[in-house]
């Protein structure tokens, strides 16, 4: 009812998020508070570019990002999709604050949370549980990129895909097949002919 | 001198190695010693096979370990290797107690120091610090596991071969060229002509 509570009601998503690991309290609440800043996000609006110092945690509320290279030949490498629930960073950039390798595009309009580095370094002092949340949530991504790893070097396009589908199973429909297609590795011709192959089966 | 030296002697590559991070202090290590284990691994000893769940955190005081996978065709593909001062864990199975699809192996006679599980959720407790320090460990490992999987979707082999002997400068003169054309995802004869082209250069 007052711009107070208006205000807090944007923190709801990531207390919600907090709650799978360590609850915040109401006190760590405040604290978190006024170092988080909202943002719509248009639909092919980067959050980060290639060039540039990663210099925010991401929290996506609603909406998909894609993180991807391009190569010296110009070609995007879709290595990790980021929907509701999820943090979109360059953690290397981030921590080292050296340029960017990577892009942080929205895939459709979306909304963000965002808390600067230096507000973040503000919060692991003063709510230490964050430490903790913080190494249970990039021990899960750490997991999530060693099996996209293996997948690369062990299943075929096939499995690939199907690992895909089990991984986001609601990104298949939310995404174009070109988008998908690069994060297998192939060709968006090579993704229907699989689809077509399942679907038969 | 007395036993109890000797005892925590053992401990000291492991503080040494938290200097890096937040140093523990006496009380801190005190809780640690009784929860470490030292182990001499001989060469081509597993310390994690496929099939087993990952029960450890296994810090390497000296040696070398390779983690890989073997595919449906039995083929090994490196993904990691660990040296002095570092983890080698399977930290997927580790959380989830499922079954590693990875194997650990020693490469060289080596010494680690093994944390159980137990132990470790019980230290996280008691010496919160160790939040903090994992989640940077984690956090550097992520980089370098995204650091591999950009590499291999844009890099070519030289390019690969190069980045691997920047991250590992010292591994190129302790491994045999099978294991490091493995982790390349090449034969060890394009290895060897990688080599060649560079020398001639």
């Amino acid at each position: 009812m007052t711009s107070v509570n208006d205000n807090s009601s944007i923190l709801k998503p990531l207390t919600e998020h907090f709650k799978d690991y360590l609850p915040l309290n109401d006190e760590e609440e405040a604290l978190l508070l006024p170092r988080i800043v909202e943002k719509k996000i248009r639909r092919r609006k980067f959050i980060l570019q290639e060039g540039s110092v990663c210099q925010h945690y991401n929290f996506v509320v609603q909406g998909c990002f894609k993180i991807y290279k391009v190569d010296e030949k110009g070609v995007e490498h879709n290595i990790q999709f980021v929907t509701e629930n999820d943090w979109a960073t360059d953690i290397g950039s981030f921590h080292s604050e050296k340029p960017s390798e990577l892009y942080i595009e929205a895939m459709e309009p979306s909304t963000i949370l965002q808390i600067h580095k230096t507000d973040l370094l503000f919060l692991y002092v003063n709510i230490p549980k964050l430490d903790r949340n913080f190494r249970v949530i990039i021990e899960n991504k750490f997991v999530e990129l060693q099996n996209r790893l293996l997948q690369s070097f062990c299943y075929n396009a096939t499995e690939r895909y199907l690992a895909f589908l089990e991984q986001y199973p609601e990104l298949s429909k939310r995404l174009p097949n070109t988008q998908i297609a690069s994060y297998l590795g192939i060709t968006p011709e090579f993704l229907s002919k699989i689809r077509r192959e399942l679907v038969s089966k």
